[in-house]
């Protein structure tokens, strides 16, 4: 993307992102204060908006316009959230876009409560705005997606041999559908061809892949002032990210080998990004990382977009650095 | 109800339940073996099916079928599920029907994922099954209600002062909605007329209220081996039920002293017993329970019903002693 491109795309997704906060906002504001409280403070986090973004490009990119798939976009923001509520209270991470985490502030009880607040809130929009049942079923079908792809990064905390396959199946789940679903919506709002759709599906999922490992290999390599996100919990927990099974792959000891020499968690950092380097483990990612999104393009080679805008805002997730 | 009437209706119940448990193992076994492991332990707890037989037998009342309300009624199932799943989390309760919550028996985490799997379940069963836009809209709103209601109890846990018409808004939301709209959707299905649907609705509210105060009710009274609740649990959580509200308006420093004066909660109990003896609190709530029965009867007065059965079903849940 040269700099001019940049500069438009930069200022439409801010446009955008104003745009989706300031609707958030108006979701929830009547019930229960214990509810409204948390449910705005969440919605008011930092988030990157991403998922609705990623909607509404979509159907800018194939309709040169939003309409029909703004409400649909909310909705799955205050899904996308529903999901950090729940598993930020799971993974017993403390902070979130900078701030304290709702089960942190609060108590679990209501972030509990909260999560299913705004999975319920998030429903019933999608179901008042009358959307076609294609429309439905894909964000059921996320929904359920999702619930799986978290049950199976618990399980694998306590596994200790997870395959690659494993863990590509639990990051579709986890994490894909997040992203294909937003983007199928954006189309099939509009009543896009089936055909056509399930080729957007497709390059979201793998998208979603792509993304998702980029995560995790950012998570242990950049700076930590960069990525703020708990590293050390992931680690503790026993989180198997790709990373981590690239070094298992590479040698099944080593994880356990830091664990017994070190006490802190930054020393086992710090060895971890060596193993990665001297066994050129980082260089392995990024290949895969490149493959997915090859892959993803490749499904929507014949789809003729009106304008670039959804893949313009792909290119600047893929080239984020954190 | 006579004895030969009786008979009848416990033999429809345990048909019904029979035909309810068998299909609801066959819900959810593909999937993460963690979660599909909880989800039918949950499934398989002794349950009473109390609200998909409510669903069932007005469509069978109202139609003499239960045919097209028979998903929507499994679906209901689920989504209570869901809330009992996440309210034994939210307030430390063990045991359920007999066996250990799942947050007990295995641990928070797994509790709370296998509440949104049901409840992501019930709405994609809900959605697949394609009922009409008001059966949609009756089951969103209860859950909506459910979630606030709940919200409302925990709050008030921490609130010194709860009024009776706060308890009964709270009561509406958390039980009676969850009554409420099985019966309406029992109607729903069908496309009833709308005003007639109201009226069951409204039905449904009221002895959705009177249930709850009879719950709070026997928690309190009954022999602890016959009401198998955590009324330790409500009593030290603080939780504003009924009886508790009447305590406190006679004299608000009453529960207080019983704290002061007693450590082990079967001795508070056994003053509560007599403080609510003694001011005759039992007969003004069994008066209210009577009342709310009566305003819900009133309600479906002009509907013509082709069978008692709801009725009569309505009937026994009123004479229950557990």
């Amino acid at each position: 993307m040269n700099l001019e491109k940049l500069i438009i795309m930069n200022d439409i997704i801010k446009d955008l992102q104003k745009k989706i906060n300031a609707d958030l906002k108006k979701i929830y504001n009547s019930g229960p204060i214990s509810l409204i409280k948390t449910f705005n403070y969440v919605i008011e986090g930092k988030g990157k908006r991403i998922r609705p973004i990623l909607t509404l490009l979509t159907s800018k990119s194939l309709f040169e316009n939003y309409k029909k798939s703004y409400k649909a976009a909310l909705a799955i923001e205050i899904l996308h959230n529903f999901t950090l509520v729940h598993d930020d209270i799971m993974d017993n991470d403390s902070i979130r876009h900078g701030k304290k985490t709702v089960h942190e502030k609060w108590d679990p009880s209501i972030a509990i409560l909260t999560g299913d607040i705004m999975l319920s809130k998030s429903i019933n929009m999608l179901s008042e705005a009358q959307y076609n049942q294609q429309v439905i079923n894909s964000f059921n079908q996320a929904l359920i997606a999702v619930c799986e792809g978290q049950a199976l990064d618990k399980e694998f905390e306590t596994k200790k041999e997870v395959s690659e396959e494993e863990y590509f199946e639990m990051i579709e789940k986890k994490t894909s559908h997040l992203i294909a679903m937003p983007i199928e919506i954006g189309a099939l709002s509009y009543d896009f061809p089936l055909k056509n759709t399930k080729k957007l599906f497709n390059f979201g999922l793998n998208i979603g892949k792509a993304f998702q490992i980029q995560d995790d290999f950012l998570e242990i390599m950049s700076n930590p002032k960069i990525m703020k996100k708990s590293l050390d919990s992931d680690i503790l927990l026993g989180k198997k990210t790709f990373p981590i099974i690239l070094c298992n792959k590479k040698d099944e000891n080593f994880i356990n080998s830091l664990f017994k020499k070190y006490d802190n968690v930054e020393e086992i950092i710090i060895e971890l990004k060596k193993f990665i380097k001297l066994h050129k483990i980082d260089v392995e990612i990024k290949n895969k990382i490149e493959q997915f999104y090859e892959d993803g393009i490749n499904y929507i080679e014949d789809i003729n977009f009106k304008s670039e805008e959804l893949l313009n805002f792909v290119n600047l997730i893929k080239n984020r650095n954190k």
